[in-house]
């Protein structure tokens, strides 16, 4: 197989210790991939990158193409080569994702699933960014926004990651949505699958970035994880 | 600061799960940096990279220059690019790294640490290979090989990881040794300096690579963690 890298900005335990400023511009971020999910500075909205386009959803607006320069404290992209895998009907997203998974034996080691097709209906939610300082991710999502859409056509790309990788990144699966109509988009809370088309792709690198230019990450306490795998799947769930 | 990318093979908790195959040779190994750690396929011997030169430090003989074909589970290695911190005198190597750590404040990050110049004693250890199918790493520790010499000039390169990369990788530091004579070296168990140049080395990226062609690796169960954290500081601590 060709070889994919999977390119990642900052750690999930940094925005769960409210390490939230941006780190790299969408555009340097673009410079290792063309697919993507990610987030802006403070949990400003949420990013969806398709095809060499990222797209970032607002809070509190419509889905528009994101502002190379705005800056991204989170992201994962890596450059697309997906392959066709099959057409699903009637299926919840998450049972889809784990048949693909386990399909490919996918457990220990990182891929991409991006599904292309008509959804029932796909709940999303976007957060308002904070400012500094910054609060935590719970706060945060006190205020955030759902956004529902019923009979919609639409993309969704997730990422898997093995269970070690918890806290450096989100182990399991984690997925944005943006609709074809850029209605609406987000994180995704729950999807249901009418009919569509889903491509994988398989990851054998894994690349990372740390802050190290970044005051607050290097002064941060990042050594106490005892809580950090409970609050990751609460936040990230 | 200039990047710099920790490239590693593998990762430990394939180690503790007896995924010992290697997957890497040292000559593919030496095109991601020319320093560095790691060890033979089924633990056959320490290795350790410096300036440009592989060491293979067997279990039952004097360390050699590693076969550039020889293949490798686990490592990490960087292209050196060290910055001169400070001599050290009449330190233990542990209270030498913790002080370093704390004086660049490093705990959030990966960096490096290379030490040069004249120890008191130094006690290392090496494996014997193991054969298919693997043994744990426990027992492969039963007959591993210490080495002690005094008095002795040689080189020891560690390298730090946060402790979110602990399976991932080793967290906190983790070191091989190799005296100028290459009469004896390996795995650090413990090192009293006399007086030493002390290079340290900012990480900024981490890579790692998962061997997705590696039939044992993809079909292993490295879902279950509860012990790994244990297993990982008795086996490298």
């Amino acid at each position: 197989m060709a070889k994919t890298t999977l390119y990642q900005e900052g750690s999930m335990q940094m925005l769960q210790e409210k390490l939230l400023e941006g780190t790299i511009t969408v555009k340097e971020l673009m410079e290792h991939g063309n697919y993507g999910i990610g987030t802006g500075q403070g949990i400003n909205g949420e990013l969806i990158i398709l095809d060499g386009t990222a797209y970032h959803i607002p809070s509190q607006s419509k889905p528009t193409i994101a502002d190379p320069e705005m800056t991204v404290p989170f992201a994962n992209v890596h450059q697309g080569d997906f392959h066709f895998f099959g057409t699903y009907q009637d299926i919840n997203v998450s049972e889809l994702l784990r048949d693909v998974k386990q399909k490919i034996r996918g457990g220990n080691y990182f891929f991409s699933v991006l599904i292309k097709g008509h959804f029932k209906d796909v709940k999303t939610r976007s957060a308002d960014g904070a400012k500094k300082p910054y609060p935590s991710l719970s706060k945060i999502a006190e205020g955030q926004h759902e956004f529902e859409k019923e009979d919609v056509d639409g993309q969704f790309i997730a990422y898997h990651a093995p269970k070690v990788f918890q806290g450096v990144t989100v182990a399991g699966f984690h997925g944005h949505f943006i609709d074809d109509a850029h209605d609406m988009g987000g994180h995704a809370l729950s999807a249901n699958i009418d009919k569509a088309n889903v491509y994988v792709q398989k990851i054998d690198y894994f690349e990372e970035h740390l802050p190290l230019d970044n005051d607050d990450f290097v002064k941060a306490n990042l050594e106490k994880l005892d809580d950090l795998n409970s609050a990751i799947e609460k936040a990230e769930g």
